[in-house]
C-alpha cells in the first residue's frame, strides 16, 4: 500500500535503523564548538512557516547551508473573517524557490494541522515523505484525493529509526497524543541536536501502546545536551496534568451501564483512534453492535482497521442502514460532528435530517470532545437540538468523556527539565500560550535571553552560543476556496465582508454615446440590502438620484463614464445612508450604444 | 430627572408602599380555589416572547382575562448567521395588538437583555414603566437616544413596594446580580402568586448593599405558597455556588500590589458598577488616579455617579486625555472591551490605535470578565495583541478577576426549596440550561408534570391545579439593521450569506427590443468572487457562455426576458462551478432600447 523503501533515489535520504550512528556528523561539530572556533561555521536556521501566533497549519523549515528539511505541513480552518474560504494553508513560496535544497519532509503525526497542506506542497516539489505507518496511511488517503499518490515517495519509519537527510539526521521518538503513531524528532545538525516535540502529552497508561519515550529524550538531553527545543504550547495555559486517555474509557463504562435500554450515540474526532477503540471495547462488553456515521469517521475506521490500529471483533460492525434491524439497547453509533459542524452527521441528527438516525427519548448521546475555541456556539446548538428531540445528552464537563491530546503545564515543565535545551522556542500556540510557555521555561532555569518567541516567516538563527531573529522569508496564509488556491486575497475578502454586512445595489443604465442621453434605465437591482417589496418608494427616489447624478456629471460634456459612475456612487451612497443608516456596496454599470 | 409619580393617568397603576395590602384581590381567589370551584375562573396565561431557548431578549407577558402586564423587554446580539444585523429584538406584535389591555411594564434590572428593546416597544404603545432608580436611569438614557424620554412615564419603585396593575399586584423584591438595584417580582394574580426571579445570584457579602431578600421569598413561599415560579437558568449547568463579588476585590488588591510601577488597565462590563467601585476603591488605596475609556463606560459611570451608585472621592477621576501628565504607577484606566468587541477601547489599545493609550511593557492589563459564549476568539485576539505589545495580561481563569452574576446549581436549588412553587417554568436559558434546571427541580421534589419547559410564543395556561401549553401568539425575532426594524428578513439574510460565501457576478446586456439582438455587452462585473486580474480569461469565456445562452433562449422568438435571464443564470452557474468549484450569486440584467 505504501511505497516503502523502493526506488531509492539520489535525493532520498539513507535510513539507518537502531540508533547506532546517531548524528555522526554532529559530534565533531560539537567538539569544535568547545574549541571556540564556532564562528567558522554557518549558523543553523529555523524558519516556522506556520504554527506561531496561531493554533494550526504547523510547518517548520530547518536549514543548514544548502540543505533543508521540513517538519510537518499542516492546514488550518478559516476564521469568521474569511467567508467562503474552505481551508487555510501556509505560504510555501520559500520552499518552492528552494526545492532543490530540500532533503526530506518529516511528519510528526496524522492530524490535519500537520498534514493538511501536503497535497498543495507536493504538487509543486518532489521530496520524499518520512513518517510512521498510520501517518502515512492518512497522508496516502489525502494524496489520492488530489491524484498525487502515484507521484510521491512515502517512506515508512518506526520510533527509534534515524534518517540521514543531507546535513541533518532525524531520529524518530515515540510520543503520546490523541492519535496513534505520533513522534517527536531529534534532529542532529552540524551545530548540535534540536528536539522538535510535535504535539505530545505524557500518558503513563495509554491505550494500545507505550508511554512517551521519556527515557530516550532524557538520555539525549543528558549525554550531549540539546542545542534547542521547539515544544508544543497548545495547553500552556492549563495547570496540572492532562488525564490519561484511559479515564475516558472508565467514563464510557459507567455511562454505557446507565444508558441501559437506550441506544448509545458517541460523537468524537475521527482521528482519535484510541477513543474509537475504547467505544468499541465497551460496546462489545455490553453485547451491542456498532455502526459508524460520517464520511471522515468511515474513512479513518477503514484505514485504521486495515493497518491494524483498530481491533474490531468479527460481527460487531454493522452498516448504518442496518440499524433498523436492531433494538436501541443493541446499538452503539459512532459519529462525526463533535464540533457541531453544520454538515456533520451529528448536526443532521440534531436537526432531524439524518437519513438513518432519528433521535428520540430512547437515545443517550455522548459528545466525547471539547469545543475547539470558536466552536462553542455550534456545539451548543447541536446539544440544544438533540435535547429538544428528547434525547439524554452527555457533554463536556458533565462527565470525564474527553481528555486533551496536549501536555498541560506540569508535563511541559517535565519535558523542559528532561531535555534541558540550551535554547528554547515555544511553538504551536497563540501569543498567550507561547508567552506562558516561555515563562515556564524561565521558571525552570532557562536564561531569558535563550528563549525566543518568534513569528511566522522570521529566520531564527542559531549558533552554539546565540539565538536571534535575522531577516525573514516570504510567508503568510494562502486561502483555498473551491479549486482556487490563493486567488481569494484581501480585496476579495473585503468585498465579501462588505456584501455580507449590507448587500449590494446595482445601478444600470444605457447611454447613447453620441448624445450622452440615458436611453434605458436607470434600473436598480438590489440583493441582501432590504426586502424589495417594502422598498419600492425608496428605489423610486434612488432612480431620481441617479438621473440627477448623471445629469450633473455630464454638465461639462459627456462620455466620462468614470466620473459619472463615481458621481452615482457618491450620491446614492449618501442618500441611502441618510434614509437607512446602511452602506450597501454600490455598483454603477453604464452600457453604451 | 425621572418622571416620578406625576400625572397619574387612568392607565397608571396604584402604588401601595409597604406590603400592607399585598394582593388583596388574590386572597378571595385563593379561598375560592380551596372550595374547588376553580373552573369558574379564567386561567392565568404566561407568554414568554423571548428568553427561552436562548440567552437574551427576555420579555414575558402575564395575562389574566383582559388585563396584561409585561416583565422586561430586552434585546439580544445577532448570531454569526445574521451578517450586518445590529441587534435582535422580540416580535411584539401581540403586545401592540393588545395595547389597551397592558397595565404596566415591570423591569427587573438595567441590563440590555432586559431593557434593550424598550424604545422599540414604547414608540408603539403608551404604558407606564416601573423599575428601581438605577434601572430607570439607564432606561432614560436609552429613551433619550430615541427621543422618547418626554413621552414615556417612568415610575420609580423600591424593594418592598407593591404596584397594583389591573388584576395584578406586583411586589418588588431585592436580589443580588452583577448590576445594582436588581429585583425579582412576586406577582399576585386572581389565581395565586407567581415568583418571577429575573436574573439573580445569592451573595451574602455584596458590595454596597444587602443580600438578596431570601427572607421575604421564603415568607411568601411559606405563608401562601407560590402558584408558580419562573427562574433564571443561565448558570444551571454550573455546579456549586457563584463566588461573592467581594472575592474579585481581594484579587484586585493582590494584583495592584504586584503591578507596582506599572500602569494598570482594567477591562470590565460597563454595567457592573460594583466591580467599577472595587477598582476605584483599590486605586484610591494605592494613591492612583482613575481615567475611564470607552463610550458606554463613560455613560454608565456618569449616570451611576449622579444617582449615587458610585462613590468616587474628589480628585481621583481624571480625563483620559490627562493621563500623559502622570507616570504609569500613578494610573488606573477602566475600559470597555472585555469581550474583545472590534470597536471597543481595549481592542483599539491591543491594535495600537487608541488615541490616548499606547500599550507597552509598563502596562498590567486585567480583563475582569469571562468571554460570553461566541466571544472566545475575539477575546483571545485582544489578549494576544496586548501581549505582543509587551504588556502583562491577566485574564480569565488565571486569577479570580471575575465572578458571574447568575446563580449556580446550589443557589438555584436553594431558591426552589425556599419558594416551593407548585409549578415550575425554567426561563433565561438555552434548551440545555432549561433541561438541567428542570432536572434540579425534580430532584428537589417538584412533580415532573408540574414542570414545563416552554417555547417563545407558546401560551402557558395555569389553573390552580394544572399547567399546560395552549395555543400560541405571533412571536419570534425581529432584526434591527441601521434604521430598519424588521426589513431584514430571511430572504435578505440568505442573500447576504450567499454573497459572503462566493460573491456576485453581474451580467449586463442591452438588447434591441425590435430585433432581439445584443447591441451592447454582455459586460460582466464581479465582486467578492475572484481577483479580477487573475480571471480575465475566465471572464472572456463567461461572456461567450452568455452570448450562447441568449442566442439559444431566443431561438423560439425573442422578448422573453425572464427565460433569457434564467438561461444565462443556469449556463453561467454550471460553467463557473465546473471551473472554480464555487457558486457565486449570478445577477443577469437585460436593458432594452
Amino acid at each position: 500500500m505504501l511505497k516503502e523503501n523502493n526506488n531509492s533515489t539520489a535525493k532520498k535520504a539513507t535510513t539507518v535503523r537502531k540508533r547506532t550512528t546517531t548524528a555522526v556528523k554532529s559530534t565533531p561539530a560539537k567538539k569544535r564548538m568547545d574549541n571556540n572556533d564556532v564562528f567558522l561555521k554557518s549558523p543553523l536556521k529555523i524558519i516556522p512557516l506556520g504554527g506561531l501566533e496561531e493554533i494550526g497549519k504547523n510547518c517548520t523549515v530547518y536549514e543548514y547551508e544548502d540543505h533543508m528539511i521540513i517538519v510537518d505541513c499542516g492546514m488550518s480552518f478559516p476564521d469568521d473573517d474569511m467567508p467562503g474560504v474552505d481551508i487555510v494553508i501556509p505560504d510555501v513560496s520559500y520552499l518552492i524557490k528552494n526545492k532543490d535544497k530540500i532533503k526530506g519532509l518529516f511528519i510528526t503525526h496524522g492530524h490535519e494541522d500537520h498534514i493538511g497542506s501536503l497535497p498543495y506542497l507536493l504538487r509543486e516539489i518532489d521530496v520524499p515523505v518520512y513518517a510512521t505507518k498510520l501517518t502515512l496511511g492518512l497522508i496516502l488517503g489525502k494524496l489520492k484525493e488530489h491524484s498525487l499518490d502515484k507521484k510521491v515517495k512515502l517512506i515508512e519509519q518506526k520510533p527509534g529509526d534515524i534518517v540521514r537527510a543531507g546535513r541533518f539526521s532525524v531520529e524518530f521518538i515515540h510520543v503520546n497524543h490523541s492519535i496513534p503513531d505520533a513522534v517527536a524528532f531529534s534532529i542532529a545538525t552540524p551545530l548540535g541536536v534540536v528536539l522538535h516535540t510535535g504535539d505530545f502529552k505524557i500518558d503513563s497508561t495509554p491505550i494500545n501502546g507505550k508511554m512517551i519515550d521519556l527515557a530516550r529524550i532524557s538520555e539525549l538531553g543528558n549525554k550531549k545536551g540539546f542545542l534547542a527545543m521547539l515544544s508544543d504550547s497548545t495547553n500552556a495555559e492549563r495547570p496540572g496534568y492532562t488525564m490519561s486517555e484511559r479515564t475516558v474509557g472508565d467514563s464510557f463504562s459507567t455511562l454505557f451501564k446507565q444508558a441501559k435500554n437506550n441506544r448509545i450515540i458517541v460523537a468524537t474526532f475521527s482521528s482519535n483512534i484510541h477513543r474509537i477503540q475504547q467505544i468499541i471495547d465497551e460496546a462489545v462488553k455490553c453485547g451491542r453492535k456498532v455502526a459508524v456515521s460520517g464520511r471522515s469517521m468511515i474513512n479513518v475506521v477503514t484505514i485504521a482497521t486495515q493497518l491494524g490500529y483498530l481491533n474490531i471483533p468479527d460481527g460487531v460492525l454493522i452498516e448504518i442502514e442496518a440499524i433498523r434491524k436492531y433494538t436501541p439497547e443493541q446499538l452503539v453509533i459512532i459519529t462525526t460532528g463533535s464540533q457541531g459542524e453544520p454538515m456533520s452527521a451529528l448536526h443532521r441528527m440534531a436537526h432531524g435530517d439524518h437519513r438513518n438516525v432519528a433521535i428520540g427519548p430512547n437515545d443517550t448521546i455522548i459528545i466525547s470532545a471539547s469545543p475547539i475555541p470558536g466552536n462553542e456556539k455550534t456545539v451548543s446548538n447541536v446539544v440544544n437540538g438533540l435535547m429538544k428531540l428528547g434525547a439524554h445528552v452527555v457533554y463536556e464537563k458533565m462527565y470525564d468523556v474527553h481528555v486533551s491530546g496536549h501536555a498541560c503545564q506540569e508535563e511541559l515543565k517535565l519535558m523542559l527539565a528532561l531535555a534541558k535545551p540550551k535554547f528554547f522556542i515555544p511553538v504551536h500556540g497563540e501569543q498567550k500560550q507561547l508567552t506562558k510557555h516561555a515563562e515556564m521555561a524561565m521558571n525552570i532555569g532557562i536564561d531569558k535571553k535563550n528563549i525566543l518567541i518568534s513569528e511566522i516567516g522570521k529566520i531564527i538563527e542559531l549558533t552554539p552560543n546565540s539565538i536571534k531573529q535575522n531577516g525573514a522569508v516570504q510567508s503568510g496564509r494562502v486561502l483555498v476556496d473551491g479549486l482556487g488556491v490563493g486567488d481569494v486575497g484581501s480585496i476579495v475578502l473585503r468585498d465579501r465582508k462588505h456584501l455580507a454586512e449590507d448587500g449590494i445595489i446595482v445601478a444600470v443604465l444605457t447611454i447613447d454615446y453620441a448624445t450622452g442621453e440615458i436611453i434605458s434605465g436607470p434600473d436598480i437591482v438590489s440583493r441582501g440590502f432590504v426586502y424589495v417589496r417594502e422598498s419600492e418608494e425608496l428605489m423610486n427616489e434612488a432612480r431620481k438620484i441617479i438621473d440627477y447624478a448623471v445629469y450633473s456629471a455630464s454638465a461639462n460634456g459627456h462620455g466620462d463614464w468614470t466620473a459619472i459612475k463615481s458621481r452615482i456612487r457618491d450620491e446614492l451612497s449618501k442618500f441611502l445612508y441618510e434614509r437607512t443608516k446602511r452602506s450597501p456596496m454600490i455598483l454603477p454599470i453604464i452600457m453604451e450604444v
